[in-house]
């Protein structure tokens, strides 16, 4: 612990902040399914849970389910949850959650009409364009952390690239002492088993000096727990929701359901396979300790028919991204979207594909939404070039969240009197008042002329993201 | 005429249609302004035409003006039109306009409620990664014809490159004849001057067999017409709204107002001043014929503060395609937004300016989207690579205009019995019956993992785009 108290010493400096630190989303929700459809979807779901019921390998959460009144079958650990039991979980699942951060200007409200965003998590391989592709450590595990840290818009730490030059059993160690050496926001925990859980919620109650109560008043870690779909929840993950439930923190409770693999080919199958997972790891968190932080996870989207590899910013994944909306406003629950690429490049496939994702996700009203900066290669890969590049997508929607000036002044009809026909603003009054601040200031985007372009290297997009990073 | 003739006799088949040949907007409409603020740009867009005027270069337009009841100078050429005009204009400009094609697969109703696109118009240059960027000529202007021609998501052609190498009096006879012979849906035509105009008009009478009577029975050519912002109309368009209104085709009318530049800084500022000139170009087209099919246009945006150059996919782009979206429904008449893209490349940042912009257009629930693909360096080059990889968006977008299946067979209950836990749906009766057809199949996107994207050269999206088109 002694590497963990230093770095609490030498926690670093707040980053300049462009004011996009806490988000609400601006537009009105768009629904791709109608509300009877909704409401079907929600009926069939617990219809899977009554009649079908999920696998779970956890004794501990079978006999969990099994005190609370669900049918379990001990012989294929079959657990047949009835319609009851997830109304009551419902009922007790809180609607907002106090996300606490070591620097309280990045404490979150954790809420519907919220709107976070996560960077790519997850992947085992990192890549940019200096140092090629190769196998994430931890020093491009540090070096992720703290393009994190950098930019406002990201909300949440993630788990961007697996540190795999630290052994197995120490990498819980490594994930939380480097998070807790390079980062002020909401931090990350893997459920990766009891003990490693347990050392890692100690290690964020030692950094930070707060004893037990303290340390429940509130999130101060958040994992994400991945059923199997279809309908089996195994050993790490129904233990992650106990204890994570039990120790007052965050789980995001995400079935990844991609339609035609893991799942129904149609997108309403799929959401009816990811409502039942989800709605059954919610029950488990309540009823492991009513009133435990979760949230509904929504990650379906479609199975490349070319390939079998998963798919992003379809129009299947953006169907899936506003039913799940519409399936977490059914439920009255904070949601978790993600958006993402298949793309092996950061290029305009891998941008499309974000981008896609992205719009889909705040007009789907995701609290938060993961893998929204340098994911590639369908999360296989973190890419240094992606993640900039990410961050412009993500600026330019979070600058949507503030609301627009139109106010007398801003309707400009002075300075239009002002200005004769044919002529120019730039020298107008109602300019200069204006324009240190009046537009968003691109991070990579290049608005030079051909000549002026050619003439600096013509770089790309992803070339000029690389002197970014 | 000759050639046109020949050319009617050896008209290509129409393309395999993909079913995206007629769109209707799936979004419920975003505002970025509230009632309130909309009802004020338009009153404050009514008092810049009451109380400041605009400047007519065309005597004929002032003198249409003037016999209406406007107040004309005619020492400077201002005209101020008074607000009864304005509704007099909206009362007869209608709301639902038949724009033919010679094959009537192709025709579109052209009204609130329709999504259709243009590929990107009026470039000087052309680019591809074979050829290089070079000036638009003949050849380069009959193959992005046929690339329009060729995709069913795009619904009415656009003047995608200027073909220079025909001098400039004979043009517009190109501009024609190579429509003509490659293309099937609704043609466009400039208004580059009243003898051109008629020129290019009897060339589809003749071509298509039509009288006068049935060249007017519908709407057979479309144009754009772009105010001189801010506040003059020049007589190249002023004549064509008189010209176009006159011969019962359509006027897009457009004012081109960047933030900063030709328009005030402010988003809201801007759009006062789009809805100025929109109005009064829309009030001489309705002077000129009642009834006249016109199109409310809006192509604001901001200008890049460190290059000068119009922005795209920004922000403020977006938020101008919103209230634009609102604006045009406040008068109830359909219209006109634009895509587009800065970017020198067929890149990240050219997909996400572009694609940023096909969302706000989407949302804000244009009729027709102009230079919707293709468009590179805004609008100076018009990049087949870039086309391509616009059309997948556009069909992704597309794709979304159909309704979700979500009847019980979609639901698949039965399907999610069938498999068991931890299994898979590959090979479910569910998904074998519609593996086929459940999905968009990707036309540019390569699904494929690192190692069999690299075993095939590594090659990023619009390198793949290269031998597509």
């Amino acid at each position: 612990m002694t590497d963990t108290r230093r770095s609490r010493r030498s926690r670093p400096a707040a980053p300049a902040r462009a004011g996009y630190g806490r988000l609400r989303h601006p537009f009105a929700p768009q629904p791709a399914f109608s509300d009877d459809e909704i409401a079907a979807m929600h009926d069939t779901a617990l219809r899977v849970l009554e009649e079908l019921g999920l696998r779970v390998l956890l004794d501990e959460a079978r006999a969990i389910f099994r005190q609370a009144g669900a049918l379990v079958d001990e012989d294929n650990g079959m657990v047949r949850i009835g319609r009851d039991m997830v109304s009551a979980a419902l009922a007790t699942a809180p609607r907002s959650i106090r996300l606490r951060a070591i620097d309280p200007a990045h404490d979150q409200q954790f809420e519907p009409g919220a709107a976070l965003f996560m960077a790519g998590s997850g992947c085992p391989n990192v890549t940019d364009a200096l140092r090629g592709r190769r196998p994430g450590s931890r020093e491009s595990f540090v070096e992720t952390l703290r393009l994190q840290q950098q930019f406002d818009v990201i909300h949440m730490h993630g788990p961007s690239a697996e540190p795999q030059d630290v052994p197995i059993h120490l990498r819980h160690y490594a994930l939380m002492q480097e998070q807790l050496a390079n980062c002020t926001k909401p931090l990350f925990v893997y459920a990766r088993g009891r003990g490693q859980v347990a050392q890692s919620f100690e290690m964020i109650r030692l950094a930070h000096g707060l004893d037990e109560s303290a340390f429940e008043d509130g999130v101060w870690a958040t994992t994400v727990i991945n059923s199997n779909s279809p309908r089996q929840l195994d050993i790490p993950m129904a233990r992650g929701i106990i204890d994570f439930a039990r120790a007052g923190q965050l789980s995001l409770i995400t079935p990844f359901c991609l339609a035609g693999a893991m799942a129904p080919i149609t997108v309403a199958g799929a959401l009816v396979l990811q409502h039942a997972e989800a709605l059954a790891g919610i029950t488990l968190a309540q009823l492991a300790r009513p009133g435990a932080p979760v949230a509904y996870g929504g990650f379906s989207s479609n199975v490349d028919m070319k390939s079998g590899s998963p798919a992003f910013g379809t129009p299947e994944h953006i169907r899936a991204n506003l039913g799940s909306g519409q399936l977490a406003r059914f439920l009255g629950l904070p949601w978790r979207s993600a958006t993402g690429a298949a793309s092996n490049a950061p290029d305009a496939q891998g941008a499309t594909e974000t981008v896609n994702a992205l719009w889909a996700a705040m007009l789907a009203q995701a609290t938060v939404t993961v893998h929204a900066a340098g994911w590639l290669e369908g999360g296989l890969t973190f890419g240094y070039e992606k993640f900039i590049l990410d961050i412009e997508a993500l600026q330019t929607l979070a600058e949507l969240c503030r609301p627009a000036e139109a106010d007398t002044d801003a309707l400009a009809f002075e300075a239009i009197a002002e200005v004769p026909p044919g002529g120019h603003f730039f020298a107008a009054a109602h300019t200069m008042e204006r324009y240190r601040t009046a537009f968003y200031a691109p991070l990579v985007a290049d608005l030079s002329n051909h000549g002026l372009w050619t003439e600096s290297g013509a770089l790309t997009a992803d070339q000029r993201a690389t002197a970014i990073w």
